[in-house]
């Protein structure tokens, strides 16, 4: 078994400690904010400029970096090397998207031909239901697609469909809008469904193993929610993604089934069928290939083992330098698009599920804090709400800015000399400068810090390419920074205490656990 | 000028400092669950069982809390001293609901009577909407309305609407759809007209001062769009919801105008017109009566001086001493109710924009932390994602869930033997265990370390008295945590810089700080 390090294992660790935060008041300068914007894949650019963080210090991780191999663990994962230890699975969800090494084959089975396959199953299936050569049982057309899925099936297809739905709206590709139905609260299905006719609407289920409690239940509701009117026939109104192996598979009463498999894991699901069977209906096949494509870049780009030309690498690294060396608990991300208004969720799902651990892959307790909560709104509107706590609050958060230079849609009037769109990145544009350099005032309620970093992503306008590109940006970022606390990023052994106590209180003996029996019987579940 | 203490120059101060956080595996047992759930108003239970804190330190924060006389600076706010002391303003969001303290009269005003006599304009104006009595420009009734605001003026009256939607739509009381646009990223506006008939829609302009930039940036687009077409006539399609002192107060370019005023702050104003005037039309004037009716009996329980009694001054209190004590940086929000999916995004802008200073009333530096980061999505869809961090993450993060034991829909057909909301409220009960207990385990990666505190609000079934109780509780919370802290909770300078540099990067002259221009031209600003 190979064994990894940990960053503070590294012979460098004890001098990335000495590396003070820069003061940003003095640091941040025009010529280093040309010099410190690079290239990320899908045409974007990451600007680390505004980051509080030396050239010294970036050269320390660099030879952290390699020290860690973490590249070459980059490269193993790509490959098909077990990476996902505790559960002894490989991880391949960039192979949904390319083959940035090559092919990945084990057991007889081409991997990347295999999810290849299954997204040119979904693009055909999804054409002929734009086209409306596939209709509902009574012979209406669909006009509403509807995943329901939860966690990793819910999140990362939602923020992508949301992101891109106006864009295709706009391209005439949107052929049908999609919901999302994922809490197992009922008042989620209903309050979708009470907007739909059952004759119109295709469901998609997604659960990977087929035995996802809340995604059965939201099933069974559709269901029996489809057939009341005894008018539809449900088999022919949902569509299954799941496993080869699950009871979902192959099953009459679905009317397809499309596959993944347990190398893919939910939180990086969006670019395998889980999100490409909704995307490819909704907005249509080329708009999903699109995605893939740029995402794909960035995946590639992420190999280059020069710290300043791998985004993804250094993104992780200063955030590492942010957690550990600076001491700040939690990120913000900042998308200056409403179309991303769900990314930040997204993301906080792909990090905090993937770093919140305390064990590391020698199976030894941490002795440093790993993943940090991550939370964020888009701006503008965050700063008419909890910015005042991240220019004057008592804690220094780190900052993800999101940014680009075109809107989706093309009617934007002037209002007061400029267009919405200058308005919204002048806006962008000043708090980057707000939060580090502050400013100033006799008044120390008026007074701002400053010293507040953060870091800027920016592409000329959101699309698929670009969205690609930016998703699969922070999967490999959050990849790097589990690499580099030497912890599994990809598995969530987290999650299974409360599903247990949960199978528990639904039991028909109840609880043992008198607290749990209270709290039962406080919420009406006993 | 009076002269507020911080809670760090209390005499006991340094006793609850002392005070060690409970080892949770011992202390929470079902007596305690049943001493440790108190009412909170509007039908709502607090408990805090799980909450990792001793008696002996409850009783020493309720000294502290007598000391900084917590709850007559709740009953000098509410009878209007001049409490938001940088501004020099009243704080009367409470007096928008209720009269606690009695009436509140200044040079010759009283508010009660004035903010009443707005509610009682804008439920005549709904109910004539709502029964068509008032149509649209080409004499089409109204099928949608649409608010235009930012901030305040859209995070609560949006985290409201969508917590009643489904519950008015089951009570035949939804007349017409609301939306929401806020973000000035055109996309906004134009992904939500995009699904809009102008004739049928009505639209509500949110702005006290009335120059509210992004706000009358989608006004001018919203006025584009609805003319176009040629048919329309704006005038007739927008109502104002302002300050009587702003350019849109009795402005013919409006149907009708509703007041609000300096007393209520942005975040607070929900329960004022800026909530009022949509959640009437939408969801009809009772549903706000009793939504009032509710926040103001929630205020009322306030006024109580034991602190075991009174749930707002309670979960104020543990906060500073999870945030203090046991210096735990961020809360985690969780309501149990998909209806309540922006209710933490409202939270987030209440705490983080009301207690994200570093200076105290007297203007000097706090040398203790104030408010936290606060985040949060709905269960059971956060157990499927960033609870991993929360369960086996290296920070603790204090979680508050939110339950109650009905659903807001009549659909709920069994799963394998439960209904979704019993499933859901099992998951519920389960977590808080899990949390609170964990589990040992040989494997380490498998390992559950307990100790994670939690406090739970809960009430029979989320309508208009429970939210509206809901959301008193949690403004009265943050403003006994400003108290503590002695922070104004009622300004909010920190938004100030970045308004100031946008508006250089739209000057005709453009920025003078050369980090800035490079950025806004990095961003296409310039």
């Amino acid at each position: 078994m190979t064994t990894w390090k940990r960053i503070d294992e590294t012979t460098v660790w004890l001098s990335i400690l000495a590396q003070p935060a820069q003061n940003l008041r003095d640091f941040l300068a025009p010529h280093r904010i040309a010099e410190r914007t690079i290239a990320a894949g899908g045409s974007l650019s990451y600007s680390y400029a505004a980051m509080d963080v030396s050239d010294e210090a970036i050269d320390l991780l660099a030879t952290a970096s390699r020290e860690l191999d973490l590249i070459g663990q980059y490269r193993d994962t790509v490959s098909g090397k077990t990476m996902n230890i505790g559960e002894k699975r490989m991880v391949l969800h960039h192979c949904a998207r390319g083959t940035p090494c090559g092919p990945v084959v084990r057991e007889g089975r081409d991997y990347r031909a295999f999810y290849e396959g299954e997204r040119l199953r979904a693009a055909t299936f999804a054409d002929r239901v734009r086209t409306g050569e596939i209709v509902g049982s009574t012979g209406r057309r669909f006009e509403r697609v509807v995943q329901i899925g939860i966690g990793g099936s819910d999140l990362g297809p939602r923020a992508l469909y949301l992101a891109l739905e106006l864009w295709a709206r706009e391209q005439g590709l949107l052929a049908l809008e999609a919901s999302f139905i994922s809490n197992v609260d009922p008042d989620d299905a209903n309050g979708i469904l009470a907007k739909l006719d059952p004759e119109t609407s295709l469901f998609i289920l997604v659960s990977k193993s087929g035995t996802t409690l809340e995604t059965l239940a939201n099933e069974a509701l559709v269901r029996s929610w489809l057939t009341r009117s005894g008018t539809v026939d449900a088999a022919r109104h949902i569509v299954a993604v799941t496993s080869e192996t699950s009871p979902l598979a192959g099953n009459p009463g679905y009317l397809d089934s499309f596959y993944i498999d347990d190398y893919i894991g939910g939180r990086y699901s969006a670019t395998s069928a889980v999100g490409g069977v909704i995307l490819s209906i909704a907005l249509g096949p080329q708009t999903f290939t699109a995605l893939l494509e740029g995402a794909a870049e960035a995946d590639t780009l992420a190999l280059e083992p020069e710290i300043r030309k791998n985004a993804a690498l250094l993104d992780a690294m200063l955030g590492v330098y942010q957690r550990n060396v600076l001491g700040r608990p939690a990120v913000a991300v900042l998308p200056y698009s409403q179309a991303l208004s769900r990314f930040p969720a997204h993301l906080q799902q792909l990090d905090m599920e993937s770093n919140g651990k305390s064990v590391d892959r020698n199976g030894k307790p941490l002795p440093l804090p790993s993943g940090p909560v991550v939370f964020g709104e888009p701006g503008t509107n965050g700063q008419h709400s909890f910015y005042q706590l991240l220019h004057q609050g008592t804690d220094i958060v780190p900052l993800q800015f999101i940014g680009f230079r075109n809107n989706q849609s093309a009617f934007d009037p002037e209002y007061n000399g400029a267009t919405s769109r200058r308005t919204l990145n002048a806006n962008l544009a000043a708090q980057i400068v707000a939060f580090a350099l502050g400013k100033d005032d006799a008044d120390s309620n008026k007074r701002f810090y400053g010293g507040r970093p953060s870091t800027l992503l920016v592409a000329d306008e959101l699309n698929p390419r670009s969205l690609g590109a930016l998703l699969a940006h922070y999967e490999n970022k959050v990849m790097f920074q589990g690499f580099a606390w030497n912890i599994n990023s990809f598995d969530q052994e987290g999650v299974q205490l409360g599903k247990k106590l949960t199978s528990t209180v639904l039991s028909a003996s109840g609880p043992s656990d008198p607290a749990l029996a209270a709290y039962a019987k406080l919420l009406g579940a006993l």
